[in-house]
This record gives C-alpha cells, structure tokens and sequence, in this order.
C-alpha cells in the first residue's frame, strides 16, 4: 500500500509523472477487485472486451505504456533547433513547465524542448528532422484539452503554434476565413464580430485555445447545434505531414468533390497524422438579435418535454439548448460565488436563440415561455437581451468545468447518448457509487445528446476509480453512445475506444497512422488503442 | 478522318464503347491543334500539368484507359452468384442495357452480370468472392451521375442496390434516419415528411438516385444552402471493403471523438473504396412554412447584390438561392413548354425560404422583396406559398437539365468559384467559343458558389471538346475553383484532378486505394487520375 499512497500523493502535487512509476498497475489491481464481477459480465455480454483489447496495462487502461524507442534529443539536435528557429527553441525547464502539463493538471510529461515556429516551412523542416532523427514529437496548441491529449508523456518535443496567429485572409461575401492554426478562438472571434460575422463554434476554453487544436480535436461545443460541426464548416487545412511534407488542401469553396476529402483525416486525430498550420472554415454572418433564457425544470423528463417544444416554437433561430443540474449550480455557488437568478430546481437550462429579426425572436420566445410555464414543464424563467446580462447567465453554463476543479480530483467523462437516456447514467453512476465519491454531476449538451458527466473526489482515489471504470463505458456502450463525445481520446481514453468502435474499424485506424507516419513520431500514446487486433 | 467519323457517329447512338476503339485518340489529337498553344502556356504558368499527369491518353483525358487485367466472368463464377441470389444474378442483354449506360447515354460499359443483393451479408460474399477471383465490380445506385461514374467502362460485374430498399429506423426525438443504402432519395423523402421531418438534401434526380448514391458522391443539390453538407448530417455509414469485411460505423449520434472519422473516406469517393450498404442520417423537422419566390435580374451584379441583401433580411430563414439564366429558360420553354412565369430577364433567380412561423417569415420576405423591388435589384417577380405552386416554380430550376438532353450532346462542368466569378466563366466561354457551340447556359447554387456550365452542340463534337478543355479547368484552376463542386469525378474527370488537387494529395488518395483495395476491384478507372506521380 505504500506505493500506491506515494502515487496519490505525487498526483495531488500536480507533477505526478507517468515514466516514473511503472508499478502503478499493481496497485490499481489490489484495489480493483470489487468490480470484478460485474467486469467479467460485461465481458461475456459484449464479447469484444478482453483484456488484452485493454491495452498493455489491462488494470488501468488510461495509464501510460512503456516508452517506445524514439531517439533522445542530444546537442547536436539542440543545434539545429537553435539555427532554425533562434530565440525560439526553448529549453528553460521554467518556462517548459506549463507545457509539460495538462489543463487539468492529471498527465505531465518531461519534455526538455519546446519548438515555437512562425511558418508552414519551419514546421515542415522541424518533422523533415525529427522524422529522420526518429525523434518523437507533440504538437501543443492552447493546451486546453481534458484527455491529456496535447502534453507529452514522456520526452517527446512539444511544438507549440502558438506563434502561429496570423490571420490571411476573410471574405466578407462569403464568409470564409483563412488563417495560421495558432490563431487564439477568441481573437477570432473578435476579428469577425468587427466585420458583422462569428465563428461557427465556441467554447468556455475560447480563451486560450487555438483553432488548429479545436480542428484537431473536432471541437463540439455551443453552437454545434446550430451551426453543425467542424466536419462541415471547416473548408480547407494545410497539413505538415511527418516526414516534412505539406499538404496543402487549404480551399476555400463550400464544395469540392474533387476525389478524396483528405482534410477530414485530419480533423480529430489529435495530431496523430499530422500538424495542422492553417485552416479555411465558414463562418455565419453576426444575427442581429440575441435572448439567453435561463430556465428551471423539476425533472429531467420535463427538461426533454421542454426542449422537444422549444425545438418546434424556436425552430430555427434556436442556437443552443444547454443543461446543468443542482449539483452543479451548488459548486458554482460555492467556489466561484455565482449567483443562481432563480429558486432552486434539480435543473437548469440555458436557451439561447439568434435570428435576423429582434421583434420576430422576440414573439417566438415570448409564445414559447408562456407555453412551458402555463404548462408547468418550467418552474421558474429569466430572460438576458442585453449583452452583460447575457454573458452573466452564459457563464452559470460555461464556468462549470472550472468550479469543478475547485472540489478536489474530478474525473471526467464526455458521453454521447440518446438524449432521452443522458440523465439516467447520472443517476445511475450516483446509485452506484454510493457514498464513495464526494459529488456525481451532469451537464452538457442537450441539443446534441452530449453529457459531461463528472465525479469528484478529494484526492485521486483509485478505488473510486475502479468503480467508476469500465462501468461508465459499459453502461454506455449498451445504449450504443459514444465514450468521447467531444473531448478526444487522448492519452487518458485511448484504450477504451473498443467501447464505441468495431475492432475492424480501430484496425483500419491503425493502418491509416502506419500509412501517414510509419515512424510513429506524432503525439505518440495518443488516440489510438496500445494493442491494435 | 474516317475513323474520327465513325467515333462520332457511334457516340450518337449512346452505344460508343470504349473498349472497342483504341485508335480514338489519334483523330482527336488530329483535330485538337487550334488550342495547342494555350495549352502549353498553362503548363508553364502552373507547371504541375504536363502530359503524364493528364492520363494514358494526353489528347483525351477523359476517355478510358485500356482495361486493366482483371479476370473475366466464368460459367463457375455465375454458378456461384447464381446460387448466393437465386433470381437475383441477371445476364439478360435486355434487362443489363440500362444498367450499362449512365443517364447521360454518354459511357456505356458490357457487362454480363447484374447482381442484385438485398443484405450486407450478400454483398459481403460477393465482394470476397471478386476480390479472390479479381473480378472488378462497379457498384450501382439509381445510376443518376453526370460523370460516369456508376455504370461499367468494361465487363466490371455490376453490385445493384437497387433492392437494398428497407427503413431500419427513425428516432422521431433526435430526427436519426437509419436506413439500407438503396432506398430512393424522394421514397426517403416522403417517407419523414408523414412524420413532419424532411431529408437533409433534396435534389433533381430524387425520383431515382438512391441515399448510398447519394453518399458515394457526396451529394449536394438544393438544400446544402441551409442544412450543410453530408459531411456534417451523415452520422454514420456500415461499409463492406473490397475483401469482403464489413466496417460498421452504423453510428446514430450527434458526436462522436472516438478515433479517426472513417466514415468520412466512403463519403464522396464514388465506390472506390468499399460499398455503402447502410447510412444514418441527421434530418431536420419539416419547416411549418415554405414560400417560394421567383425573381428577375437585368444583371449579374445586380443577381448577387440580391443574394447579399437576402442574406442580410431573411437570415436563417433562407433555405435556397439558385439561378438560372436566360438561355436556360429558352430551353425549358422550347422543350418543356414550361412557362416563364414573369417578364422575359437576363437572370432569374429562385429563393426559398422554410421556418417556423409562416407569419413571421411572409414578413420577412415581404420586407426583403420591398427592398429589392424599390432599389430596382430586381426587375420582376412572383410568390408561391402553396403546394403546386411552390413544385411549378421549382421546376424552372430543376428541369433545366432535362431541357439541356433535348438539344444534342451537351458537355457539362460543374465548377466551385468565388460566387462573384461564377457568372464570368460562362461570359468569357461565349467569347471563346463564338459560333462553335450551339448554347452555353450557366445556372446552380449561387449560395454555394456553384455554377453549372453546360454548353451544348447538335452532336458529339471533337473540335468544341478541345476548345472548351483544358481551357475551362485551366480557368477554374485560376481562381482557385473546384473542377467539380457536387458532381464527383467518375471516368469522365478523373485525369483532371490537379487542376483542383496538389500531386501530394492526389499521392496520397492513391495510397488510401492501395491501402483499401489492394487489387483495385472496386470501381476500377474511376475517380483516381490513370498515373499517380
């Protein structure tokens, strides 16, 4: 027991490494075997799930494998680096230690350079090198990402895009933006909103994160709803593929069926096929009028009834239908010092509706809000049309995941479900847990069938954790979800991709990375299974 | 120029097999001297398109290079299909006649043999049987395609999914369509509107293509405007690969980050990589409201000062944008005796709009036609909110291309520009042709900046071809313009690929096929340029 309290206790301190602690399997297991029944059950039901599909360490599939035999980074290396990008070729362990570690602080690698090119060609020459060096390599965007998918985890080089910000061009009859990957999601979004357009997709990381890692990870977030999904609005990509070859399919037309769409292979494999330096993407014109409803439901069933009507009266200025329970409401309150605007319900919902015509948006909601609450599906309303109030009501939404962190250690999961089935695994995840976890919350993306669903606990708990998983995946498994809705497989859910995928398709998967990068250099560990059937 | 004679009149009884006339390139070469020289200029002025890249035949990149060596049919190998599909394996010459032409009637294959599977299962073992055999197969949906792309070129055995017809389900809370991949687009269609939601895509050939058709070309027709691309509403696909695996991604969610998006290498690459069987799809409720509305440009600009404004007022009401020209209508009252509606105009334009709220959206097209009427953008125009009368002016734009097959042979491109130059490519072909067309009319999706160019002439005509091509690609390539928007590649376009496509990309689409169809039986001749650099 000793090794395991050291691992804990390393992990609290935020620089727990995974190369160091290669008996953290055995710890895992001793604690595991509660679950053991009900793991064999599933296994026999499904059929797919042995343990050697589970990765190299069947005990805990999220740990990291052993270190693959890339080269190490000598001088000379250090070198090149130095003449290619002066200035920018950073190896000062001080400024390398925010980009050795996730968002969430849970996966930290030991990386001793950090490449900041300005260009496709520098970027080009840096995987030409590391390429032939076999030297692995981790693209790093805003490190924002919650599946430990943009750190390193072992020594690889990070290269970051961050000095990438260029934008290129906007047409402002079509509505096409070109610009450099390293281009922050919220100066975007300033630059558009000047000229009377938005981007198609935001997020409550907007801050920091780069379009290149939002187009690599097929960001979801709060319009997708509305404005549909990075697989359509985004037009064009320039790639630097691992052995320094540019692919450049940086269109700028709405349609191209000119053979292969080779673009979408590079939209959520998390810099696994390649380096995203630039990308076109369709941006919808800024709509004239905007009203946030934050409204209160006493069940979730009501909460489905009240979305299904809202999608009939809003219809199509509806831009987005999010949902977060009590749970999250009392942390919100507690860590952040929110202020609920309305009485205490089990759930809140946060409606937004962008149109053309502020009269006509206005009616719609106005019909709509007197529908729910003459038929009682919405206990309690406020309505925000003006833009602070607006963003105050967002963010009871969008400040969620930070508040979150407040509690301790928070195990995420990002589950696609039917939407009628979202709420269920909540409950069942709290019946199940029992007394073992400090807070089981659900929020998400009702529009899009998309629970965040979240557990917390004061330190990392490994017990915890082996009551959380596999079950969370089975569970939704049976009901045909998705284990990553939006967020990425990463390094931390990597070996659970069985749960979603036939293993032909994460075959075919293997073989399309061996195809683009048969050295295995590009964010290794990453999005792929360890064991490939 | 015997020979040249012979081609041509061959051609004009729909039955020219390109198997049967090796020497054709030698009479086009013969004729194609005029155009030489500006040929020779775009080679220096892009530098990527020498002779080797347009195909096996130089002089004519659209025809058939010479049938590669696959095996050809045996009594055996119909006792098998004949045993796998009782009844459903048809070697009639009269019932494969219209299986062996494309709608056009301007490729005809000679095939012996139709297969008819109704299950996955079915096409599984006849493609694991063709792959061991090397028998070549063209699968076939409801052979709509304007490229060639879905009849045989040679004796290909020909996969029909034409009884591949059954709805799996329809999830009437989140608007998931599962169903097999022959069912017809306007079956489909009717099909969701019983149940008050409509299909995501809506185009001419409803009455006939089929939803894997649809998906095999990325399909993109009248509504793509509002709802996006099939690359954003199609959820999931179950493929079977050349070897007979079967890929199922059948996948009824909004998200999914689990791993590389494999479905989107079977959207759009024209059944050369595997065989959609099964496709789930995003459809949208049916819009309480439609209006249709008719209108008359005096110019171009004026045609696309319309579109802004239209965008700007009726906003996310807006669901089409297509127009037409003078010459297009001409055609369609010649030989259609269709009636044009309003007063004789260079340009006529058709909007849609759909929405929730029928008041709401008549006063915001009334509004729109106000202002477009007194600032004189238009010149005349007509509304349709009813039924037959919205279906009357539909028409006007989706027969055109009917209209076009009565006036001879007519070459057609299908071309993706910046919408301010759609119009130009068909000014300057007029310029360029003179009197050697017969008609060169333009129309399409302005929303999307899709023109299509057809120009006409009494019969098939060598001479015209070498004016028009390369000249046309060249022109599009230009303007950084796609040399098919919607219509996919198929035999006719395959060679021209880098007009739109870098040779590393195109490498790289050659290393996808290599890597799914090893011996490239599917769909052989098709999409992919002859050589690969």
């Amino acid at each position: 027991m000793g090794l395991f309290q050291k691992c804990t206790r390393l992990s609290l301190r935020s620089s727990y490494m995974w190369s160091v602690c290669p008996q953290y399997s055995i710890a895992v297991t001793a604690r595991e075997t509660p679950d053991r029944a009900l793991i064999v059950h599933w296994t026999q039901h499904r059929g797919v799930h042995n343990s050697r599909q589970l990765g190299a360490n069947p005990a805990n599939p999220s740990a990291a494998p052993p270190r693959l035999p890339f080269s190490r980074v000598t001088q000379e290396d250090l070198s090149f680096f130095r003449a290619l990008l002066p200035g920018r070729t950073i190896t000062d362990p001080d400024l390398l230690k925010s980009s050795n570690v996730d968002w969430l602080k849970t996966v930290q690698g030991s990386s001793d350079v950090l490449l900041r090119p300005k260009t496709t060609e520098e970027v080009s020459q840096i995987l030409r090198y590391c390429n032939e060096r076999n030297l692995a390599v981790c693209p790093q965007g805003g490190n924002t990402g919650l599946v430990g998918g943009s750190v390193p985890v072992f020594d690889e080089i990070i290269l970051s895009t961050s000095l990438m910000n260029q934008v290129f061009a906007f047409d402002n009859i079509s509505g096409i933006l070109t610009c450099q990957a390293g281009c922050v999601l919220e100066n975007l979004s300033h630059y558009l909103e000047e000229r009377d357009f938005i981007m198609p997709l935001d997020l409550g990381a907007k801050g920091s994160c780069h379009i290149g890692g939002n187009v690599s990870t097929n960001a979801g977030g709060l319009r997708l709803l509305r404005y549909g999904s990075l697989r359509g609005t985004v037009l064009g990509l320039e790639v630097v593929l691992a052995d320094g070859r540019v692919l450049n399919c940086l269109a700028t037309l709405r349609k191209d069926n000119t053979g292969y769409d080779l673009k979408q292979l590079f939209i959520g494999s998390e810099g696994t096929l390649g380096v995203i330096t630039a990308v076109s993407i369709l941006c919808p014109r800024k709509p004239k009028a905007v009203n946030v409803a934050f409204l209160g439901c006493s069940s979730f069933q009501q909460l489905l009834e009240t979305f299904q009507c809202c999608r009939g009266m809003l219809g199509e200025i509806l831009s987005a239908f999010e949902f977060l329970d009590a749970s999250c409401m009392n942390l919100l309150e507690k860590h952040l010092k929110l202020t609920n605007p309305i009485t205490e319900c089990p759930f809140y919902i946060v409606i937004e509706t962008a149109g053309s015509n502020a009269t006509h948006d206005e009616e719609k909601l106005h019909q709509f809000l007197e529908e729910v609450m003459t038929s009682s599906l919405v206990t309690d309303g406020t309505v925000a049309t003006e833009a602070t109030k607006i963003k105050a009501l967002w963010s009871l939404r969008e400040r969620v995941t930070e508040a979150l962190t407040h509690e301790g250690y928070t195990y995420k999961y990002d589950i696609s479900l039917p939407v009628e089935k979202i709420y269920d695994l909540v409950q069942d995840m709290r019946r199940h847990l029992g007394g073992m976890a400090k807070n089981v919350v659900g929020y998400g993306h009702v529009g899009d069938g998309n629970l965040h669903l979240n557990i917390t606990s004061p330190s990392k708990d490994f017990a915890l954790l082996a009551a959380i998983e596999p079950y969370v995946y089975e569970w939704t498994s049976q009901w045909k979800g998705s284990i990553s809705a939006e967020h990425g497989l990463g390094l931390k859910k990597r070996n659970y991709i069985y749960y979603s995928k036939p293993s032909e398709a994460v075959a075919l998967m293997g073989s399309i990375k061996a195809m683009l990068d048969p050295k295995g250099i590009l964010n290794p560990y990453k999005t792929l299974p360890d064991n490939i059937n």
